[in-house]
């Protein structure tokens, strides 16, 4: 069981992409911008490889990954240009990005023999990390857990689903796809019809109490 | 030397218990709650083990923690239900946690063999971590360094006793009584009473110069 | 290759002292000080030892400078008496810090074996990280990326010096000089005249479009 190393490149650059149209709203000069596409893109996978105790890290490794995510911040000059026509299509990369390495996170912990539990939670922070890491270094309050647009639950549903794929014998291409389908679909779907789970509480102090 | 393994899995049960009340007074869905509680339980302990160089990670290698934190958010529902009666108790659990967990990074890190000064450390970092990580989670400015509830302060002392208890050959377990009483004794203390050590210099501009 | 160790405890005792000018402003008390002084010290350089893989963590290693970092935090009190003739000064520690601690990791990068591009941001990984860690403990929004004092492109430019230098086959002495003062040089310039970046779009919703 291995992970196909074109599907993390592709997360590495759409992840890129997205950080990029995070931060190019924000007003920074290039080098904020590649940083900030640098944090989207890698931060999963480091916490990831950190967390597994995998050497050297994955961009160290692949060395042709910052280089990459560094001309995709250099041409986001042009990439910004045609925003207003971007913009709707945001969700898009960011949820490609989460699910693909919400993916890599759950199959490499299953290589490392971790329990599943365990592997599906190492999916869910290496998914979800690269995210929280972007709205940080914007200034943004963190989008993972505010209400709403339901992220590490998505990530969580869709890695089980790719595990269960696998124990039953599916095909490690099948498992990925319907893993895939899952988170994206899902996090679409939230996005669109705004779904939410129901809070644990009311919260907002002064809220009637509950049940 | 060895860390009885059982406080440990008590560190996490108290941590975990903790993050749910945080985060349930948030408003955050079940996997926002059960996030929180992760991190609050985890955060710590990670630390420690990167900056130690411990292989698998304590909750990899222990694939029950995560699956029994996991568990204390699904029933965070009903604990909040009686979150009226249980909010004073509040710091009860906080302290707690944070006096366990600072004295494993302790333990570790002397195992590990460094100077008592970077155990002690490791030992408020290990302790004080989670509750950075479940503020910001919250959304919360970290208490740990407003003025006021001297959290690190508790751990560093704490740590002094427990190190030095072990210095003049006191038996483990009494070491680790007085060091838990140190800590979860002064921070209940320093909330009760609303201790603060004075400021390095009068802050907010503006102020009188100092002496 | 070596980098000179005496260095490194340079950049150690400057981006300790920057922490406590930075935290005694905010009115905390000796270990909130002390925190944010250890945080700056040591923040970008561990980052450096997890990703590089290095153990023992350098400020474990060396076991005397965070000794050193608290005698610096408990000093505060009477460095801050003399902060208004200090404050103009504060701009000094902080490039210096910065420019030390990148070029260690871009030493340390190279000696590990990675790509030239990998190992320039390795260094400015570890020359910012400190100070936004101590933007962060003092809850000021971090100055990595807000426009104008372009602090990791000053990083960035200074660590190709150096790399650029011994590629050249310059003796490591010269390398390293001419990294230090391109950095530190570019940073005091960039704050004495307020230099930016262009944006890589005008931000802040409801500004005119772009080209």
């Amino acid at each position: 069981m291995t992970f196909p190393s074109s599907l993390e490149l592709m997360a590495v650059v759409v992840s890129a992409v997205y950080g990029v149209l995070l931060a190019s709203r924000k007003g920074m000069d290039v080098i904020g911008v590649f940083t900030v596409a640098f944090a989207t893109a890698f931060g999963g996978g480091t916490l990831r490889d950190l967390f597994l105790d995998r050497n050297p890290l994955f961009w160290i490794k692949n060395a042709h990954y910052p280089v990459i995510v560094f001309g995709i911040a250099i041409l986001s000059g042009l990439i910004v240009r045609h925003i207003g026509r971007i913009r709707p299509l945001l969700p898009l990369p960011d949820a490609l990005g989460m699910a693909l390495f919400t993916l890599t996170g759950t199959a490499y912990a299953m290589e490392a023999g971790t329990s599943a539990f365990v592997a599906v939670i190492l999916g869910v922070i290496t998914g979800t990390f690269g995210g929280v890491l972007a709205d940080l270094l914007c200034n943004q309050i963190p989008t993972l857990f505010v209400p709403s647009p339901l992220n590490a639950t998505c990530a969580f549903a869709g890695a089980w689903v790719y595990l269960g794929m696998l124990h039953f014998a599916a095909p490690e291409r099948y498992a990925l796809v319907a893993g895939l389908a899952m988170i994206v679909g899902l996090r679409l779907a939230a996005i669109r019809w705004n779904w939410t789970f129901p809070a644990v509480r009311e919260a907002k102090e002064g809220g009637s109490p509950p049940g």
